[in-house]
């Protein structure tokens, strides 16, 4: 559980999850995981961004932003942690019509960081498809029963590829869409391409750094290709960019493009600095 | 929100919401809403075995059945009501992966029962589409934004085919699957059909009795077979069988195989004796 966890109700602290917050019965809501770094979050602009971006798509009020900053700011007291900030709704009874003009659900919860890791990650495929869902692709909603399906699959010791630091999905239609919580670079000599997000997908924000810095194209990706590829990264707001070692049988040699990228997010944020060389 | 919202875990009650609950952070859950009569669910055995089948889909561990059972009786308290129960998992931190051999979590509320409607219902066609997702087709999990976009179609004063009851929603690929909240079952001739739910679309408890103890065919059905039926119906475990009388412009009239199904379905199970008939 988190260390802190707070709860809100438009601008009113409250005392724990309301018990009918549609979060619970629908997974109605959004959500962000930050990386905060010396109390600050260095992408708090583009979370927010892909937070109203959602909130729009699911017609859900936002607090007011203000107020969240001044709340992240007296969680993270100047240290440096994950900031988890979802956002949802209430009331409206059994029916799945969520009620006019309600006030936002939200909360905070402040996690430890996670350790880098020491070596580039192992990857495995996942059998668990991803839906084809062009009204929810993109946005970061509370809809991710197949993402814990997908983890599911390597969760249990013994499981085959249980040593896998994640997993890959593919469409229903066999595109590449992406690991369960984070982006996919695919790199074939000096092309780096990165799924599109428009049918299904998250719109990682570390990703959203990279498409606006480096050269990269969105694009629709097939297994071979990624099996093929010289150097695969996942990304995310958290870790940022980590290399990738094996994917099933394939190793991956350390690639200089994967620790240039390194070095330019690195210069960008401190807060990624400490971000995993390729070797150990 | 409900009149009484009770929340266990494991065996033992506890006070609200836990922080932690994955429903509220994923959607991680599974739910029924059951038709409570004089003290007792009818459907109760169709119900907790559609549970047990998501349970194992997810591999979410059920509470106790008899302490489940104990604790709706307790609820009811002889009368009549709607009783929804929410069972799903707590903990695992901020990621996707359950954490093994947990403890249910689990909620029961009591609703009123809502008002028989005194008419044929009105039906439209909503834009959001269902994707396909054979690993969670035919449960009744928590993972029901779709639902609450196509809900949001007709939600807002002013809004196109805003007198309608209920909104009939298609696959991505176009097929129908049926209404935001209820089963569609489609007469020609003497042939009833109801869609196939093995790609996605829950597997109805009063759509179980009908395939039961009535002559019906799952079938893929596309749109144009809806709207040229002799008779369209839909059911839900909570209203039994519901006929409809206009989708967009097309009428239709009162047809004698629905009052039959209405009055076999009240002989079996006097809870639903007084569902309407199809006229006022």
């Amino acid at each position: 559980m988190a260390a802190i966890f707070r709860t809100f109700l438009g601008d009113r602290e409250v005392r724990g999850v309301l018990p009918d917050d549609r979060g619970l019965a629908y997974g109605d809501g959004l959500f962000e995981t930050m990386r905060g770094h010396a109390g600050r979050i260095p992408w708090w602009s583009a979370h927010w961004d892909r937070l109203a971006r959602g909130a729009e798509r699911l017609a859900i009020a936002l607090p007011a932003r203000a107020r969240v900053e001044a709340e992240v700011d007296r969680l993270l007291e100047g240290a440096d942690g994950v900031v988890k900030l979802r956002v949802g709704r209430t009331g409206g009874g059994r029916g799945y019509a969520p009620p006019a003009g309600g006030e936002p659900s939200w909360s905070l919860s402040l996690h430890a960081e996670p350790e880098p890791p020491r070596r580039g990650l192992v990857l495995r495929w996942c059998a668990t498809p991803v839906s084809i869902q062009p009204a929810l692709a993109g946005i970061k909603h509370c809809n991710r029963l197949e993402q814990v399906l997908a983890r599911l699959e390597w969760n249990q010791p013994g499981a085959a590829g249980a040593d896998a630091d994640e997993g890959l999905m593919c469409a229903t239609d066999g595109a590449v869409v992406g690991a369960t919580a984070a982006n996919l670079f695919v790199l074939h000599g000096s092309r780096w391409q990165t799924p599109e997000v428009d049918r299904c997908g998250v719109a990682g924000v570390c990703r959203g750094w990279l498409l606006q810095h480096c050269e990269v194209d969105q694009a629709r990706i097939t297994v071979e290709e990624v099996e093929r590829a010289d150097a695969l990264v996942l990304t995310n707001a958290v870790r940022g960019i980590l290399p990738v070692a094996r994917l099933g049988r394939r190793n991956f040699v350390p690639h200089p493009a994967v620790a240039e990228w390194q070095r330019r997010l690195a210069r960008s944020h401190p807060a990624f600095a400490s971000t995993p060389s390729e070797m150990p």
